[in-house]
């Protein structure tokens, strides 16, 4: 008998080992991924075509309006923390792949248009530190150092822009500066000072064409034509502000979740229950529809015939869902309490609701308005589906 | 030592079986990846990050002008040949993952919203087959019978739109159809009679709204509105046509290439060397632009800026750029004999070109024009990557 058993035991161990790994990390495509960010430091990676969690990963440091972006091939999430935490998640493994503390507070970062590079805006010291997308390995740091005291400012509305820059707004400084990374050898960083005072936060259009930053030191909006650089920042929408009201800065709209498309702009009216209507030829206000109550964010189906809207408290356990044609509220919809992000499917067939407050993360199918599907998760708040990774300015 | 010799080589086989599943199907992501049709009857899966071919897959029959779309989870391509053939390609493991001859003639499909269905046009016998997206099972046969005496049209301008919906035209009838499958126990067809003679392609536009189908039997296009469908078929550009030419139908511009976004459509001008502006407000004709010869496909930059054009023999070796903002012709390429296809990388950073004729597929970057990679392909055509997937009307 032997060397039997033994050969028996080995071989048992062969399979499982090779099995185990199997069903660790089995062979899929990574289309229909995405991840739920949770407040305590996790992130659920959930498959939206059979609407179920994959995987859990925890670790992650401090989750706070933590934001994602993702690799060119779907596969790795890196999540930028409140606590300087960049952390690189490979979503078929379930696990992390990468993780560094860059500084002393982030939460917002960006990709480069060829996936070489991520991109980090801090605000203590105040500057954009850039990594590489492989190994996050640090490839650059630029000091936001402006006047002649050599202050640095606090850095808000980071994006990738097309032609592998960056674009970024300085909150102390007033000013928008654009790094251009598509020569590794040499980075060249163009400054636009008077931009504007204390630009909070920026977007760029979906085209990539329009960088815009909102102001919270002075009322309008600041916009920078990518297509036409010398002719500098011009001041948009100049009513769009707090006004004379001394609004704490939380309490202004963030612009990463506008709604831009076919010629118009449909925004959150600062301090008010009103969705504004913006005609993007002119930039001036085309109308205002009234909602529940203030808006967070306004996001418009992929098709753009709807948009859905959340709101601040109290009326956080809603969502109102307009139609663009008549511009009426067509649907009130209530989820449940807090109600923080709303994520469409690429294709816009269901739209996913982090219902913080509930602890579950719910699945609404957009035609027929019913709710298809729950998840529980703990605090559930940002939700980023992998099909960002293919946008401009994720 | 009994039985040990054998469980020896038991062992070996497992680790090798074990190990070969992974060496065969390395776990990545399919994000960055994508299709190059070879006539043969073979596909390139290529990956667009290293820029290199990962698998080949032949048997896949005719594949003059097959078009190719994706699962939501961007692992599967779904192939429509010239012959009827339906072929699911696995990308990952690099092989048919099944295959049917579905009827006698097509090259056009669609998938729906929901990823769940696929659709396809065919000429003999003229109508729409459906079929279930994971098994390639028929769900349903939509014969495209019209008039008193029970005729059956071709079928061409097969695409899908927002609410699990497919839209098609019938060439024989001057007709657009409007199939709803969100319901699969009650598929519901809505038909436009008059549409226009002889439709013989058709687009959506990015947002999914308009349904656009080009004429062959008379001048002008006409337009569905699928966001007010009572108010029917209207047509628009009514000088778009071959007028008194007698132009074969392969010479009519095909409609899937064209370039819409921003209020602005560009299209190859009818048998001239021109592209066409069209104001999408009002549907009028906004410019011309000077090229190098008859167009075939104009294809935009994901953000918009630039325009790539190829041509109609015998100007077929090379492809033009245009900037939208001056409608300038500001780069003249020269790849080779015969480019037949052009696709960008989702975020444009690149722009892969199919010359046909020097069996060969170009790699260019967008930024510099120049010329990054290129590989080796037999008679290359149609290359689509896997971001189609996230698009509505892919």
């Amino acid at each position: 008998v032997g060397n039997g058993p033994r050969h028996l035991k080995l071989l048992g161990l062969a399979l499982v080992a090779a099995l185990t790994g199997c069903v660790m990390a089995p062979l899929r495509g990574t289309g229909d991924l995405g991840v739920v960010i949770e407040h305590a430091g996790a992130v659920q990676v959930i498959d939206t075509s059979t609407r179920r969690p994959i995987a859990r990963v925890d670790g992650l440091g401090d989750l706070a309006h933590a934001s994602v972006v993702y690799s060119h091939d779907e596969r790795y999430a890196y999540v930028f923390g409140r606590d300087g935490g960049l952390t690189k998640v490979d979503l078929l493994r379930g696990r992390i792949d990468n993780r560094i503390v860059q500084t002393g507070n982030t939460a917002v970062g960006a990709i480069s248009q060829d996936g070489r590079l991520i991109a980090v805006a801090n605000d203590r010291p105040g500057g954009v530190r850039i990594f590489d997308a492989a190994t996050l390995a640090p490839v650059v740091a630029i000091p936001a150092v402006y006047g002649s005291a050599g202050a640095r400012s606090r850095v808000v509305g980071l994006i990738d822009v097309p032609g592998d820059r960056f674009v970024f707004s300085l909150f102390d400084a007033g000013q928008i500066w654009l790094v251009d990374t598509h020569d590794r050898s040499r980075f060249t960083v163009r400054k636009f000072r008077d931009a504007g005072k204390q630009p909070y936060d920026g977007i760029v259009t979906p085209d990539g064409r329009y960088y815009i930053a909102g102001l919270y030191g002075e009322d309008g909006l600041a916009l920078l034509d990518l297509w036409n650089l010398d002719a500098g920042v011009r001041r948009v929408l100049p009513r769009y502000g707090r006004g004379e009201e001394k609004l704490p800065l939380r309490k202004m709209p963030r612009l990463d979740y506008w709604s831009i498309g076919n010629d118009r702009a449909y925004v959150p009216a600062v301090n008010r229950h009103e969705v504004l209507v913006i005609d993007m030829h002119d930039w001036r206000e085309a109308g205002r529809i009234a909602v529940a109550g203030q808006p967070v964010f306004v996001i418009a189906r992929p098709d753009g015939r709807e948009l859905w809207v959340n709101f601040a408290p109290p009326d956080d356990d809603r969502v109102q869902v307009i139609d663009v044609l008549t511009r009426q509220v067509v649907r009130t919809l209530k989820p449940g309490k807090g109600v923080v992000h709303m994520e469409f499917t690429p294709r816009g067939e269901a739209c996913w609701l982090s219902v913080h407050g509930e602890n579950r993360v719910d699945v609404y199918d957009t035609t027929s308005f019913t709710r298809i599907d729950t998840l529980a998760a703990d605090k559930p708040d940002g939700i980023f589906f992998t099909a960002r990774a293919h946008r401009i300015g994720q």
